[in-house]
């Protein structure tokens, strides 16, 4: 069975051999009237899809294929889709479902939805499993599908579905913009974008790194300072100074969390992004006690949210710093492993899809 | 050298007999033209006089006078006090000092000056250190120097001054008023004063503990809703519910934390003002996706909001419960040990200081 019943992708089928990638057929959920067929040409890797294959994060269904930065163009639109036509590119980020009647999703915070569906490795009402974007097609329902604007290129549009928008959310609920100072921690694939945002929306940046060596690409990105914490007594050159931080470091078990604290303002936000294999360091009550600072995180970002990042890039010309890679199964495996290893400047897209999937519009 | 040099005041000399209270005279710091010398009538009990003097939060400078919920006259003013006349009714909380000058200080963030001194066991310039309201006399710069407002007695006033203000200020700060609801756990002598200020603020309250039979007492203290965490499936009662949750109880490290964060609304805050003796329970940066809420503390608050503390309570008439012991060896040393055993309903004021002390003024 072909599409429209399936979808092909480069498929793991056990988290012990998390790169053992083989192209496969699997099964597409059913096609609703507010559903979208997208032709895929290019995908983000993000972090996610490693935690994932590699049991990082607990068991996934298997096979799976993952991939959540997915950009094609649409084939199919169901008949009350209003937002995207036969033709136009559109992105999928890493939510594909919702109910949209709870609280949550009617006051725009559907990716905090009790019943939101992720783009793979989840099950849809009538059991079928999520797909991501290392395939084919993908099919997704409208509100989680998005009109990329046309002077974002493909590669460099796909990774903002999910590292952007993981990282846009927070700096703007928290308030980036002219007159404020935001921290940036670890620089990767979602700090990248951090910097990228933060300085579009016009916040003072404080690019934090453990690595001296990345100066130079924080400065370029957009960052005003770089503070190294290669030193002991980095925090004490800025003391109270950040109105928050976003952190985007994969280490943070590592970290010594009071000195991120003593950076901040009074009543200050340590805002995470990544979430680590590895638990939090140990928190006593008292180590929010000198500046009255709070620990959070968030997940991902609303639709409103997704569109505003999008004009912002358009807008302002924001360019992810992206690698291509040619999907096939070497391509995945050589994408997630450098991934793992953070062997990346700054995000994988795997793009050439026609070459391995056919022309498919 | 009797006061004006010193005064006098019930001791602790060893963090291993901890309510072994001995009458003894200590050193006071300097009279200072901004300085205000209080004759002490009552003092409330606050459970960090108990960690300090049995060492659960370390160390301690011995002999110490702890009590940072004074109350009484004032004898002598400074020739630069503004706010204070000799003969007023004053208060001094946990805090005595700060530089004034700082960052912080200058933004109405005194509590967290770097330079603060806490009003017993903590150095003064001169190497003086600070001793509490469990004593005759308290030497205290007017900024730390409160006028008690005539409609609140003596005794229902002085835990006011810690834990009073350690709760009004986060409730002020994250928004408790009409159309919000505010979730206060632990029914102790902090969370006592968090649902008498949520309520008195116009806050929607659901007192949140573990004790069943504290519900009477939570409802005439004015919550609306009492929850039992008794039952298993407490939090799914309330989910995505809580604008923010205060957090009163000493028992925090046995806590299911993400019951608790369930029951917040999307981004809603988990805000500490205990600090026990023991880390908070592991947490993983993932625990706070399901609706990107925060965890944090706050220590104290400010002098703006101390007045308007004391005016709230003045208007409505607030009135903390209070159980009064006569201060005297045998007085602190039973307030102190049913403190730590939480077996007060909500605080100890001690009063009767002329009986130990003689008239002062």
């Amino acid at each position: 069975m072909p599409y429209p019943e399936t979808a092909e992708g480069f498929l793991i089928h056990d988290q012990k051999n998390w790169t053992d990638f083989k192209k496969g057929e699997f099964k597409l959920k059913p096609f609703e009237d507010r559903d979208i067929d997208v032709a895929i040409d290019a995908c983000g890797v993000c972090g996610s899809d490693v935690h994932t294959i590699n049991g990082g994060w607990g068991d996934a269904p298997m096979p799976i294929c993952v991939g959540h930065e997915v950009i094609g163009k649409a084939i199919k639109v169901g008949k009350d889709v209003k937002t995207v036509k036969v033709g136009d590119r559109v992105g999928v980020g890493a939510q594909i479902g919702a109910d949209l009647t709870c609280k949550n999703c009617k006051a725009d915070q559907e990716n905090y939805c009790p019943n939101a569906i992720d783009t793979y490795g989840a099950p849809y009402p009538d059991g079928t499993i999520s797909m991501g974007g290392y395939s084919s097609h993908i099919r997704a329902h409208e509100y989680f599908t998005f009109k990329i604007p046309d002077n974002i290129p493909t590669d460099l549009a796909a990774p903002m579905l999910c590292a952007g928008l993981t990282t846009y959310s927070p700096l703007v609920r928290l308030g980036a913009g002219p007159g404020k100072k935001v921290g940036v921690v670890g620089l990767g694939g979602l700090g990248h974008f951090g910097i990228l945002w933060a300085a579009a929306l016009g916040a003072e940046v404080y690019a934090i790194s453990h690595s001296p060596h990345k100066k130079d690409d924080a400065l370029k990105l957009g960052a005003k300072h770089f503070i190294s914490t290669a030193s002991a007594d980095w925090a004490k050159e800025i003391p109270f100074t950040l109105d928050f931080i976003l952190n985007c470091a994969d280490a943070t078990h590592k970290f010594k969390l009071s000195d991120y604290f003593s950076t901040l303002k009074v009543n200050g936000t340590f805002h995470n992004v990544g979430f680590p294999d590895e638990p939090l360091p140990t928190i006593n009550a008292q180590d929010f006690a000198p500046n009255g600072c709070y620990i959070g995180a968030s997940h991902i970002g609303n639709r409103p949210e997704m569109i505003a990042m999008f004009e912002l890039a358009s807008k302002q010309n924001v360019k992810s710093w992206v690698e291509t890679i040619d999907i096939s199964e070497a391509g995945c495996k050589e994408a997630v492993e450098r991934v793992y290893k953070n062997d990346v400047k700054f995000r994988f897209t795997l793009v050439n899809y026609d070459k391995v999937f056919g022309k498919r519009s």
